[in-house]
């Protein structure tokens, strides 16, 4: 893994330099067509595409209440056992993000207030092929149920046993067998079968992607997910075999993962550096990791932890482990990451499995303006007022005179007509 | 204004059309050049195009610390207390707002909780002419101070005294006179002068909105505004001259805008109807009002109040009115609005105002997914888990066999690298 002693400027404009791309014009062309005939044409049009695309034929996109029974009686105990245990843990810890709103009544004649309502359905998009995770359908679909939401549909182009038996404990109510753009459409604007929803979750290849960020405003969207990220700040008594090991989790991923440890330790680069090079030659997906880590993944070494977690923080990591001793006592300088790993038993992949704090995180440095997936993310707020008429007598003239102001003259009739009763 | 007696079924069919368009391709070509040629030449890019669409040749951008200060010290002492006043009101109703996160050790050897940080700096766009208001200046600033904001910057085409004034009154910290789409590219890259912020908030012409849309990923954006809404649910009691006052006061503001009434009384319908085509003849902005309460505008008589809210919550109007006798116990019907208004005195101007809950709302249906602008849009969410080694124990099983269900096996030997010691 390449070690780098640059100077902490330099890395700074490095990481600067990382831009998001615009969505491609020529891919934004072909999911445009996608989503107005699917817009226009509905179900027929969805059939199509799916046979077009995924080579798939469905009489039926809806997947069965037996079938998704019969996966959740067929799974290996042991994984059942592990997904409930999970689930567990996911539930008690976002129960602790439901909000209630809040009624203010401290000025006369006064009621502001704010009501949490959550919303009415959404939708779960799962990839197929190695990315469909059962894990990633815990943590999108439980904080949803925690907050109310009434339908929560999913949807995937390739439903295995173990995606549909997570889906049943999650409490996901309805899945079809749907994927690409034409799933975004039909989830954007509703077919004959599949529902309308406010809000599309997951994540998706690069269609999917461009088909979520051009139907945003129709719906809401979660986020757009880039390659996964894990940042390590160590020191020299960090288990080099651990770190390393924690490097290749998120290395194994995807060849864009990028793996990066940032320590103010030399000999802690050299071992980690040597030993990341031993795990690799046994992982399973070692050609995987290793481009991930000979490409994106680097050693950064600076002469302060000050300057390592400045660099840190502009980096935005979605995963963060701190592992130094009394590694509480830095949680007050993290600033950007999208979940924080604290001390040697919390090693990544607890958070992705187990632990219960959501593993969907934000990727690529939106960590800076983005957070986990959460149960915030499934309500709405609206707000209400109620004025006594003595109440509005006091503030009125308030109102007119910035309605006049701003030329808005009906504005302040509105108000005057109160007056004259 | 016209009235319909159609069956909610067909009503509601109507409103289920209502979709959003996509980003025109011919703006979106022209957005694109803008936006790629300030990222790679920066301010050069960005007085080439202020002289080209704005026609003005600046030598600084920053509007000096001089100029708005003498801005506030200009304005009359009537709109300075008004805005005051209304500043008041925001930060008592947004305080209430404020998240502190959690820590939570429930269970043995664990702590779990989530950590909440302001965003680091925001942008906030504020169109030129007739709609750069001083009172939204207020609603989106003071939430992002609270939030604890450090940098929260302001662009605008045509910074107006009464703008720069309500600014400082905000406590927006750096003021810049640019607008249009190389204002969103300056503030979503940053240049030599601009700063790179991490979220953009603010309504704008199209190109803006198309820049917004476009940037969404790089940086954090608010919502795509659309034209205001008023959604006002009455019976037989309420007072048709205020009624119609309220719609008018939305009326004035866009020809675009969707004055709506919903109603079971047939009576109330006719007098509004009239009183609408009496204070029309009055109004300085007759002619926008006018077209908007004809085109976009209609009253809606169902039979009972179920029905009403239905169709009222299917339509999920900016601004809903209840003028209903005992309003409050009717909040509970209220599934998707922007923003309440509870009684005859809470006229809808009032909180465009004063009341404190934030004007600044989800449009044209969006409530259905979207709230109000508040702290919480501000601010972002980290995550943190600390584990003792006897709790790990515990759980590396179910950690180790989801890892290798779901084909990682990195992720299951990171564990397994801490049993192993």
């Amino acid at each position: 893994m390449k070690i780098t002693t640059d100077s902490l400027e330099k890395q700074l404009a490095n990481v600067q330099k990382r831009t998001a791309q615009l969505t491609d014009p020529k891919i934004e062309a072909a999911v445009r067509e996608i989503i107005e005939t699917v817009q226009a044409k509905g179900d027929a049009a969805v059939r199509d595409y799916t046979k077009k695309f995924d080579g798939v034929e469905l009489a039926d996109f809806k997947i069965s209440e037996e079938r998704i029974d019969a996966a959740y009686e067929n799974i290996d105990p042991k994984t059942k056992e592990a997904l409930e245990v999970a689930r567990d843990n996911i539930i008690s810890f976002h129960k602790k993000e439901v909000e209630y709103g809040f009624v203010d009544t401290e000025k006369a004649g006064v009621m502001r207030g704010q009501k949490v309502i959550p919303l009415a359905s959404v939708g779960l998009y799962v990839p197929g092929g190695t990315a469909a995770y059962p894990s990633s359908v815990l943590m999108n679909a439980i904080p949803g149920k925690l907050a109310g939401v009434k339908r929560l549909v999913m949807v995937t182009p390739d439903p295995t046993e173990a995606v549909l038996a997570a889906a049943k404990i999650a409490g996901v109510d309805d899945i079809y067998q749907l994927g690409g753009a034409q799933a975004i459409a039909a989830l954007a604007y509703g077919t004959e079968t599949v529902p309308r929803v406010d809000k599309i979750f997951g994540p998706g290849n690069v269609y999917v992607a461009t088909a979520k960020k051009m139907v945003f405003g129709q719906v809401a969207i979660d986020m757009i997910a880039g390659p996964s990220e894990i940042g390590i700040i160590a020191d020299y008594s960090a288990k080099p075999k651990q770190i390393a090991a924690d490097l290749l989790s998120q290395a194994e991923h995807d060849r864009l993962a990028r793996p990066i440890l940032v320590t103010n330790s030399m000999k802690l680069a050299g071992s980690v550096s040597n030993e990341v090079e031993l795990q690799l030659q046994t992982l399973p997906r070692e050609e995987i990791a290793r481009e991930s880590v000979e490409e994106q993944g680097f050693i950064s070494v600076l002469p302060d932890l000050d300057q390592v977690f400045e660099l840190m923080n502009a980096i935005a990591p979605e995963h963060l482990e701190i592992q130094l001793p009394n590694p509480t006592g830095y949680l007050s300088l993290v600033e950007n990451a999208g979940s924080v790993f604290l001390g040697q038993y919390a090693s990544e992949p607890l958070g992705d499995y187990v632990a219960g704090p959501n593993h969907i995180l934000p990727t690529s440095g939106t960590a800076r303006f983005s957070s986990p997936v959460g149960v915030y993310d499934f309500i709405k707020r609206t707000q209400f007022i109620q004025y006594s008429a003595a109440a509005l007598e006091k503030e009125a003239q308030y109102v007119t005179t910035l309605a006049r102001v701003e030329g808005l003259e009906g504005h302040a009739r509105a108000i005057e007509a109160r007056e004259a009763k």
